[in-house]
């Protein structure tokens, strides 16, 4: 119910745990830092899967699976890899009922596993490329966690390809970041800059991180998705060489690419308000409910009237429900379904009826049109496609108009002001997205975190060229164009 | 290649493996008694979940997802669940580099923490039924692994309902075995025996489990398939008590039901032959492949004629691909694609491009069809239909032949003969499906098996009214009719 939700502008934080738990998407389980993912977050998850796989298996991606655990040892074969996730692993000692010889790690991610397999199926060129993806969940253990945005355990895809050369391989690694970006517009209707990581801020054992960064309410960056070119070093570490065309032995090229359930949560902060959730109607498990408006004499009529309007709805491809509980009010159920982000309701009583109208209401602006139920079916379509589109135009004019250009340190730090410290604080304490101009330097980003907890969030892809004037941190000569932000 | 292939008379278990291995269903990992699902294997397995989960969805079922670790503590709860399942445990006790205050062990089957869970959901009969799946994986120490039949990690569905009386609680248990036989029968074309285990047999924690159980080609059995009906002990176990239409407080009843990648193993067993994998059409990621017959001097015409039959397959609905390779003679092409199990081959040379004609080779029979061009699709799909019928009607015909009712211990003996080991012997040596009368005293169980390794796999649904007779093992009087055999 509606009254459970914290407003955004009283605790952030809150308003988001509440949505959550309210709209029933996840809870809180007795394994510490996990999750459940519960029935209506799972049927957002399953669409979502629906996107990318259509689009992976387009791009000639096979899906596979590969084993849970992995050999303690294989992750110290590439030595950025072990440092980057020897902290956040969970160990399986023993099995069996027996202490394991050597012990096993909970995947935190799979190259290292699959790398070793690769060993045994690249011997040639011939065997190049392999596109192989698999969906699972891995396990990267965290202190403070907050629910599909940061817990122990995850679902997610990642992709890990072998190529035969570089160049390929690089070109993979952008063709996925493009498929991330077409599903992150098209299907959450979030709007997201693509870029490149810094340096401290790519994969442990990629040569080059690409990202699709996205803006929340708070105004605060959210990661949606990576896609590394991770260039021999995997292929070195695993001693995966194959013959090439001119008979030389050569290490296999490799990508890995991947997005998450925390793809849920971005949704969430992206398009949800204080009556909670608003689903992109093209993910919504729930496109449209009718609520009958029901007095005892005409009770029956009106009921079986709905009946046809949920079979035109559902004719015309539409996730309909009809909501004909006579224990709860209309109005209580307005504020129900508006808590679980129906995106349309449909609204019908005697008088309706007796029109041949229903009133259809808007779940993100509440606007409410009278239609004809001659047609019904396709004027909902017409009312869903403009949600979709509206959607991400606010959340792109949104980011716009929180969007910065900064010459200098003192007109960055004007921006952000004082952090506030996590979880604490109002949306108007993050500042926005920042475009300055920077040096490349490492120290410059690291003293910016350490004093505002402002990081660059990518270098955005295909405004690098001509880049001339002072890094906006140190005053050198600046070498890339670089979206900063707080992060999630 | 078809020569890598052991011939079932020679060594049915190596057959087994080379097809898996040749066919590149799946592969050994570094990872004790774990595999790697190759992309040839899991394509399967998606076409499989694609028709159980349609008919979860259908029968009113949502997907959501639990914790892959499970408290230690938590499998105590349910005494027979523990004992069942913690010689088989996986156990994490580190966690971000600490040692951790209470281990965790990796799911082997999530009713405990999926009823830990419900006890949050679940107060009132309003709440009921919970009808709840999830697609994982799931872990369980083995010693002795075979490739998709039994290995310490595999990918499974587990369902788990709870419900306000035990009539539904059953009522759901056997619709589940229903969607279970109907799948593996429809799809996996395997004759399937529904029924429930014995008591020794059952699922530690229910009080009733249902099978389907299917009869390989060396005449073990192999259960495909689990239902059961959990009562109240996951319920009490977890406290789980809701308040009933009288207002008083009752515990849940409980299902759980499941199949799993072992499915794959029981299609290889059942259909292929020695030159490798047959597949039903149905669940076969290729169905049709056409092969052209390349001479120099029609090769380009031959092959646009091939694109055009490609065009047509693919547009009757069939998953064909073309091979135009032409580094390979088309013998060995022949036998790589009978290797893979694609279920048509579609020969096209410069002869049979000047008739309109090509010739389509069945793959379970090796029945050669000249076929015309015009309306190859609709003709295909036939050949199609027909090989599903037919591995269907083949596997079934094979267990009625080695299916045998026996009256007493002399003739269920005879029948098996002598044990001769897993994994050495011929098909000959198991026997088959023995049918007789039992007293169900659970020491005739295990004395049989001790003897012979033959146990009752269930007894089967519809076929228990008006038992009269003699146990075949005692000679006591007979309560059940039983199915006995050697299994997997």
């Amino acid at each position: 119910m509606a009254e459970k939700i914290t407003p955004r502008s009283v605790d952030y934080s809150q308003w988001y745990i509440d949505i959550v738990l309210n709209a029933k998407l996840a809870d809180y389980s007795p394994v510490k830092g996990a999750m459940v993912i519960r029935p209506r977050g799972y049927a957002i998850w399953e669409r979502i899967q629906a996107e990318f796989d259509r689009r992976f298996k387009e791009t000639g991606h096979q899906n596979a699976y590969f084993p849970l655990l992995i050999p303690m040892s294989f992750l110290q074969k590439e030595k950025e890899h072990v440092e980057g996730f020897k902290p956040e692993l969970a160990v399986v000692t023993h099995g069996g009922g027996e202490e394991l010889e050597e012990p096993y790690c909970v995947r935190p991610t799979s190259e290292t596993i699959i790398w070793s397999m690769y060993k045994n199926w690249i011997q040639s060129y011939r065997d190049l490329p392999l596109l192989y993806n698999q969906w699972c969940s891995v396990m990267r253990w965290e202190k403070r966690t907050r629910l599909f945005l940061r817990t122990s355990e995850f679902l997610w895809q990642e992709g890990h390809t072998a190529h035969e050369t570089e160049a390929e391989a690089v070109e993979e690694t952008m063709r996925m970041l493009g498929i991330y970006k077409e599903v992150a517009e098209k299907h959450l209707c979030l709007p997201v800059i693509a870029g490149r990581k810094s340096e401290s801020e790519k994969f442990a054992g990629a040569v080059a991180t690409y990202c699709i960064e996205a803006m929340m309410q708070d105004k605060k960056a959210l990661q949606a998705g990576t896609s590394h070119f991770l260039g021999q070093n995997f292929g070195k570490a695993f001693d995966v060489q194959f013959q090439g065309r001119d008979g030389r032995l050569e290490y296999a090229w490799a990508t890995s690419w991947g997005v998450s359930t925390r793809l849920i949560g971005a949704l969430i902060m992206t398009h949800s308000d204080d009556r909670g959730l608003v689903l992109p109607p093209s993910l919504a498990p729930e496109q449209a409910v009718i609520v009958p408006i029901l007095k005892n004499d005409t009770k029956a009529a009106v009921l079986a009237y709905c009946e046809k309007v949920l079979a035109e709805l559902k004719a015309a491809g539409i996730r309909a429900i009809l909501d004909a509980d006579d224990t709860q009010s209309p109005g209580w159920k307005f504020a129900e379904h508006e808590m679980n982000g129906v995106c349309l309701r449909i609204e019908i009583g005697p008088r309706d009826m007796e029109a041949g109208k229903a009133m259809v209401v808007r779940r993100d602006t509440g606007e409410k049109t009278p239609i004809d139920v001659l047609g019904l079916g396709a004027r909902a379509r017409e009312l869903l496609d403009a949600m979709q589109t509206s959607l991400y135009e606010r959340a792109r004019a949104f980011r716009i108009a929180n969007t910065k250009s900064v010459a200098d340190r003192g007109e960055l730090l004007a921006f952000y002001g004082k952090d506030q410290g996590e979880g604490s604080g109002t949306a108007a304490a993050s500042g926005g997205f920042a475009e300055g101009l920077w040096c490349g330097s490492a120290e410059c980003e690291a003293e910016l975190k350490a004093e505002t907890k402002v990081t660059i969030r990518c270098l955005p892809e295909g405004r690098q060229e001509g880049i001339a004037g002072a890094c906006c941190l140190c005053g050198k000569p600046a070498k890339h164009l670089a979206v900063f932000a707080r992060n999630y």
